[in-house]
């Protein structure tokens, strides 16, 4: 029997150490940031699909039988799930109706809905009339795995609505999760929605929504850390945009410019890496103040190392400053040259403190967001469990639909 | 036949990289800083030894005879010059009236110009009355070598009174410097008078104020550089006082705490010194604007870098800063903690861009030279050769002495 109704959550993410180094060899940390993307599902009898997304005003609503018509494009799949072939992505812009080969996000967010009901509704035979809203609390393009967060979300909700995951309600917890083999299915089919959106994405922004914690990045090879501790953190945006490619680019340039006085700097930058891993553990055991000022120190030396690769800006400089005038430690997150940073807050942390530096940094004109790292992957709710103000946004599209 | 009157001067130091790395067996390129101090000798027959240090106030007066019964502690040594012994400086602390121990800046000049004047003395078996003025453009205690620029100025003026060295003067030029042995002797003897100073030098100060341009040092070898461009600089000293000591100490506690980390860092730093070795030598065969923007890329890396290692300070965050909004590029030199800080100038910077960043770090409280490096060692010059702001100090000293 299949749920009528239902919520799923998964989180963004955020590279708490090793971005740019992990391009060359070195370890990259990626941790769940408890800022969620929201999607609920509605099972229907009336032959429609129906797809909400209110962060990109995408309200579209297709005849099941319509669909049906793409479906020559998705065979009966019985091995594991592939990448999305050019010939089904093709399909998609036309159906979508991608003017000009200019694909936009709303565009490329709709084709990967399209592409996983599909792809899921053939391997399962089943394409369920439904309404699905999905509302995000992370900005989208700002390096924090919004997308990814929208592709699990998907996945989770068709996979169990098709009954080829379970449904992990629990009687008495507010949020449950799914097996670890059906976390595994959830993320193998997220990923083929990510490779529709990014074309080759690295896997780990799909890996961290699915089992949330850190996950250690190396050398192509994603491994899940265990009992890592949710920490709390200041989330910054800066606003200014950035171009992860030439980034990346100017690295490898400077790299080859001074490989004697860069290559170090990678080796420092995965030592830092695997030095945070540990104490991630260590603080799960024992989280002493120790642990924090170490963890502290972490990122000041990251965000130096980061700012030798060329991948500081001004605005993270002043990010940096403006924490450390409240006794805060900061890095950049992702890219740089802009977009995120990541303020460390300690459990014992005075709230006061923390306002004036939120204060401060909205100021700059900058976005601010107290959240945590370290959270749970994909999670399915009870409406009750959700959090108020999540429950007051699904109360006002109720409304809208009505 | 020994001159009658004449005036040397010898430059500063700053150290251009490898500060701290250095005391861990890594390069270290320290180069002469043309700020000089001025020393005129003026040989009498009054049977007295004057010694006037306008910078400290000091005006001292001694018969020579008085000095003769100090001389049994400096017996002819027909050897190299040695260390100073225990008893010799228990005796200058004595005749200098050192009290509690306490022995100030002012004891240890005046200790010093005894000892080298006792020990030049008994060595080449004279004691000459002498009037001796030593004027600096140096601050002092500011890790700038002032007092190895005092103490070869000394050994260079009582060994050229004494006929120990030549007196190099040519026809046509306005400052004339000695021969490499000569060079090599006004060294030993400098290194000596540092050592009443400071205990125990490392001997980098003497050596360049001695040679002046660039020397390497490395694992305690010290080796002049050939052929070294005189590059422009503003010399900022943020006048934060610190202890190198402790600046040290802290630097080899985090590399303790964290060796994979700071390690690299170290190596990055020797490889930033060589890589700048090999563009001083460059520079001078063909300076393109290529290699001034790489020496610039050079200081913004080991700006990060000392941070790393913990001897930043927020005075010299701001001096970089103030720079960098003017398009120069800056980083500490020495011990760190606050002290000084070089900026690199191009050789076609806008006069009214430098003016602007000094006018700036005038206004943060900071004091400012645009002076340069890889100037010349230890000289001699006519009077008339010395640029007109000497000439006037000179004067003005005369004026108050009759």
């Amino acid at each position: 029997m299949l749920a009528q109704e239902f919520i799923v959550s998964c989180p963004g993410k955020v590279i708490l150490h090793g971005e740019h180094a992990v391009v060359h060899g070195k370890v990259a940390l990626a941790v769940s940031l408890n800022l969620r993307s929201f999607l609920r599902l509605r099972c229907s009898k009336h032959g429609k699909v129906l797809l909400n997304l209110p962060n990109l005003g995408t309200h579209l609503k297709w005849e099941v039988a319509t669909l049906q018509t793409l479906k020559t494009a998705f065979p009966v799949d019985a091995g594991d799930p592939k990448s999305p072939s050019p010939e089904q992505i093709a399909a998609l812009k036309e159906f979508v109706g991608v003017v000009n080969g200019s694909v936009d996000t709303e565009n490329l967010a709709v084709m990967a809905f399209l592409y996983l009901y599909l792809s899921i509704g053939a391997k399962y035979r089943v394409l369920p009339s439904l309404e699905i809203v999905v509302w995000s609390e992370l900005p989208i393009g700002a390096g924090l795995g919004s997308s990814a967060a929208y592709n699990v979300s998907i996945v989770a909700a068709l996979l169990t609505a098709c009954g080829a995951v379970g449904f992990p309600a629990q009687a008495d917890a507010e949020s449950a999760r799914w097996a670890a083999e059906e976390l595994h299915l959830i993320n193998t089919w997220a990923f083929r929605g990510e490779k529709i959106i990014h074309g080759n994405p690295s896997g780990v922004d799909n890996a961290v929504g699915t089992w949330g914690g850190a996950l250690r990045y190396h050398a192509g090879k994603i491994t899940s850390l265990e009992r890592v501790p949710e920490l709390r953190i200041l989330l910054t945006n800066t606003k200014v945009p950035r171009s992860t490619k030439l980034l990346v680019a100017g690295v490898r340039d400077k790299i080859l410019k001074f490989p004697d006085i860069l290559n170090p700097v990678l080796t420092s930058i995965d030592a830092i890496s695997q030095e945070c891993e540990r104490l991630l553990k260590e603080v799960n055991r024992n989280p002493s103040v120790d642990c924090f000022s170490v963890l502290e120190e972490l990122f000041d030396i990251n965000q130096h190392h980061l700012n030798v690769l060329g991948v500081g800006h001004p605005s993270l400089d002043r990010l940096c400053q403006v924490t450390a005038s409240h006794g805060l430690h900061s890095k950049l997150t992702g890219a740089g040259g802009g977009g995120c940073g990541i303020t460390l807050l300690r459990p014992d942390v005075d709230p006061n403190v923390v306002e004036a530096a939120k204060q401060e940094l909205k100021a700059c004109g900058y976005e601010c967001w107290e959240t945590c790292i370290g959270a749970p992957g994909i999670s399915l709710h009870m409406f009750s469990g959700l959090k108020e103000e999540v429950q007051k946004v699904f109360q006002r599209f109720e409304k809208a639909e009505h």
